[in-house]
């Protein structure tokens, strides 16, 4: 497989690099090919933009996705969304490595997924869920928490985690085509022992080994919806 | 009532600016005062850093929350998130006005929330959901879409519109002890008519004259919880 982990975290030294590097050594022990794309390291640009563009098909009106489209095609899309998105097409697992900000990602990925999730080819027209540009790849968020476990759930303060990551999950991942598997969560972060980091490493590891053995979650299908996106009936 | 509109659009002509441009009208014709953070015109700067404080806590090791606490008490926090914190604090009512990208903000408004709602002042320890920091004020999200409505709902394809919306209506605004109102939603907007866009706008103008009268989206309360956060018996 080849593999590419975008890492988002402001602290060189964080418990999350240590999950990239935990991720980066076990794929390769595996005989993976791995990229990453560490996002503070490269001071990313997160701000979709008309700069994004060397030439724009409308200069007066900007409709971001369809300079995307048409900037894909010219290859007037700025290089270094162009140099992600080639890792991104080469790759056949995407990995998200985050500590949650606000129950979602740092604005510092959020804008990788904004500027290199291009339209018309990750997605576009009635390419999207099962029929999306991605088909094919497998996603995993791997994220690090502040809250601890048993404030998520049904009746939990704030609720399923599944639910809060609902727009990165089905929203984002699924829908442009990746098979998306359970997120990988390390808990309670900053407050933990060196041991109880070291157990999530191990966790991490221990499941990253059979990372192809997992069934992904389950996601809307084109064809339970007519041809104006309406349900059909079951 | 003060009110702060944040606004992030890549276009300056958008729909989303005319949403913002209404919204600030119709909220000064009644007598209230308004204060606009257009955040690509002011180039805003969404990436959490170590750079967000002249002077650190602990210099060796960033924690973004921590520095924010004792950054905001000691005057060490960057000029620009200080900026907006004022007007956050100053302002009854918090607007926030963007168009959906992946079913969630633009990365530049996310980075106004990473940055801007800050550890000790907008929550903290056990102050958060009715017990946050920003309590008494009022939170309404404003956003365009390119979906149809038909696309959200029960049984739709994409789900409830505010199960999307959730790290944002539940695990920001009324994390930080706001009062979240319903959002309100323009669908379709690339594609549909002037005079359907007239339509929101006026929609729009109507529910802002009335703001005052509406019921609050309900979220927990900590007394439903125990010390450790666990879940009391209803």
């Amino acid at each position: 497989m080849n593999v590419l982990i975008v890492h988002a975290h402001p602290e060189p030294q964080s418990f999350t690099a240590a999950l990239r590097d935990q991720a980066r050594s076990t794929l390769e022990a595996q005989g993976h090919q791995v990229q990453v794309s560490d996002l503070y390291a490269m001071d990313w640009n997160p701000v979709a933009s008309a700069a994004d563009f060397a030439r724009r098909d409308n200069p007066e009106y900007l409709v971001y996705a369809l300079e995307q489209r048409v900037g894909v095609k010219n290859g007037g899309i700025a290089a270094d969304i162009q140099g992600e998105l080639d890792k991104l097409l080469w790759a056949d697992l995407l990995i998200l490595n985050f500590p949650v900000y606000w129950f979602s990602v740092p604005a510092m990925l959020k804008g990788w997924i904004d500027r290199v999730l291009v339209s018309g080819v990750c997605y576009g027209g009635k390419r999207f869920y099962d029929q999306g540009g991605l088909v094919g790849k497998k996603a995993l968020l791997s994220l690090t928490l502040g809250g601890r476990e048993h404030m998520f759930g049904q009746g939990a303060i704030h609720g399923p985690l599944e639910d809060m990551l609902r727009p990165l999950l089905r929203g984002t991942l699924a829908y442009v085509g990746c098979q998306v598997l359970e997120p990988f969560v390390a808990w309670h972060v900053p407050y933990i022992s060196q041991d109880a980091r070291e157990g999530f490493l191990a966790q991490y590891r221990q499941r990253l080994e059979r990372i192809d053995e997992e069934q992904p979650l389950v996601f809307p299908r084109l064809e339970q919806f007519d041809d104006a996106l309406y349900p059909l009936p079951a």
